[in-house]
């Protein structure tokens, strides 16, 4: 099940309610990613009290590992990892793209072979759909192809990220009627392609609607592409998507792309940076980014963010996290992580209260100074 | 300061309150080992909430890094590390004596080359005094020398180990007194020496007596030397201590050894077992040890230990840890971690617990009969 209330707009910013089968969700909001059935580095706990609402697991991995017959003896992947709040599953497109030259990709689907223990596998619309149902995610993804935005240094031509985005149309009927089929109770979400042209992304975008779908993504971006290609997407496709209905920009990206995201219309967002960054000693902070391992940081007693709740920034300084960083300690990125994540779950608190008071766009102002600011 | 209070006695075992400058400690106790300022992969407040009082730090470490400027700037290692309680430092002499053929002992102390930088650097009691001050620990530990069990498959004669022992306590005694030179207003704990010779053990036990110190180490233990010497010397030297100062095992061992230990009358002891342990997948349980990394614990949806409420237990199965293993994932030890700490100090709440309701040869039958019943 899914509900949508939307509580209130500023230009194509959004305030919405997400209500799903295991709790509510207030958008726009940061998921933060758990590839393998954990949020790398970081205690549920942790999690639970920084104010995350809802998580991300990705399919293919979880389908290599455990296996879908241990997940499903646990009824899916809340009770096996200890996470009660709401859960998106990706749809494993993006993995098995990923993997280049060992996967083949047909009509069909795509046959790979298992990078765990080369198992030939095949993953279609159908295969996604049921594992993401054993999986019992509370948003389900659709299969689809990510057109990639180059190839071997080959911009992907318009002939080429038509027909992708043709056969991720025709993978989403699929995905609809698999989904249907196996009575998922939970929500489909459908992923608008089209590679850079927007022409394409429209047509996407129209035939997905016309499925009548409760969600719907923005795909297709954050895939090497540059900066300003990505925002001439976010710009075009994101406020043409249903008002009734939450849009989740897949992927994106720093706080600066969210802060656009969320001006554009989107309600969700995605991104491995704050824990990828993290475990690399690069802290996003109220006032700019800071890297840990720097030595000016050596003695500091500062805060990461003095501004920042976290549990890191209310125990620890600088000079700590730059001496853990510094021995290889586990604990580092294990803060670094607490922290990244904080700042991400909180800069959505703060966008849905601007919006709430509507004052979003001196807030934005003001968040664009402080970033600038230096820390 | 030092105040040690006994409370119960049974045998040799002893149930005692230890009140320090940051705080009081029941004993018998076990702490958890720090050694770069960070119990490896645990979060202070997880120490905190599983009822941790006091934890280690190694000199020697922390002399390397972050370096006596930073920690100093900070007024010490509680404020650095984020650790409000009780605190214990080693000398740094067992590190320097395990550096091996990179340092020289003399009379005067070790030289060496920091394994950091290369810089050329002198150990010495003083030193290690002045480290320790710095570091504000609530019990220091004197410079000593180690006396090794064997040095490439040649045993310790009884005259290399009189050497090493007199040498200790002629180290003893400028250790304290540059202790009391620097008005250092924490503990000093002198080591008995001896390696596996009773009458040598004797004779350091006599002579660091008669110093009249607050408290007592047994060290030279745990460094090689097969279980049954270890036994011995755990039954020649503690409860040959002064009975109304604290005793402190260094280095032991395994949870049946803390039990034998405090049966031998040992109130302290440290070891790095639960965290290394736990990050190969060795969890300890009431029930036996238990190999997370076995293929059995696949699909468990059981605890890791039915009895323990650690966080790890009351939230995650085996089949979840086991998945984390697998996948290398970082909160595979940090959970692995948490349970070994837990059931260590939890341990000794129970042996605590015991000895107050006079039942300590009961509980130790159970113990037991538990721990060989399987897991
Ligand atoms: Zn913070
Ligand atoms: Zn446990």
């Amino acid at each position: 099940m899914l509900k949508f209330e939307l509580h209130k707009t500023h230009g194509h910013a959004r305030r919405g309610t997400l209500t799903l089968n295991h709790g509510t969700v207030e958008t726009p909001v940061f998921m933060p990613v758990g590839t393998y059935g954990t949020v790398k580095g970081v205690l549920p706990r942790s999690l639970e009290e920084m104010g995350a609402q809802i998580i991300l697991g990705n399919t293919f991995h979880l389908w290599m590992r455990p296996g879908l017959d241990v997940i499903g003896k646990f009824g899916g992947l809340h009770r096996f990892e200890g996470w009660s709040k709401p859960m998106l599953t990706d749809s494993g497109g993006f993995q098995v793209w990923s993997l280049g030259e060992m996967r083949k990709i047909s009509e069909e689907g795509v046959k790979f072979a298992s990078p765990v223990n080369g198992d030939k596998l095949f993953l279609t619309p159908e295969v996604s759909m049921q594992i993401q149902t054993v999986l019992n995610s509370d948003i389900v993804m659709q299969f689809d192809e990510c057109t990639p935005y180059e190839v071997k240094g080959h911009l992907t031509t318009e002939a080429e990220a038509r027909k992708s985005m043709e056969l991720s149309l025709r993978w989403a009927k699929r995905s609809q009627a698999e989904f249907a089929r196996l009575e998922n109770p939970n929500a489909l979400f459908g992923i608008v392609q089209g590679g850079m042209f927007e022409n394409l992304r429209q047509e996407s975008l129209d035939a997905l609607v016309a499925m009548d779908l409760p969600g719907y993504a923005v795909g297709g971006v954050s895939v090497g592409e540059p900066k300003d290609e990505m925002l001439r997407i976010m710009a075009h496709t994101p406020h043409r998507l249903p008002a009734h209905k939450p849009r989740y920009l897949m992927g994106v990206g720093t706080p600066e792309d969210l802060v656009e995201g969320v001006s554009q219309g989107v309600d969700m967002f995605d991104c491995v940076m704050p824990t990828r960054n993290a475990r690399n000693g690069h802290l996003f902070t109220r006032f700019g980014d800071l890297k840990v391992r720097n030595a000016r940081h050596r003695d500091s007693e500062a805060p990461v963010d003095e501004t920042c709740t976290c549990y890191t920034c209310k125990n620890f300084s600088r000079a700590y996290l730059h001496h853990l960083d510094r021995c290889g300690e586990m604990l580092g990125p294990m803060l670094a992580s607490i922290h990244n994540l904080h700042y991400y779950v909180n800069l959505m608190r703060e966008v849905r209260q601007a919006l709430d008071e509507d004052r979003f766009d001196s807030w934005r102002v003001q968040f664009h100074a402080d970033r600038a600011r230096g820390v």
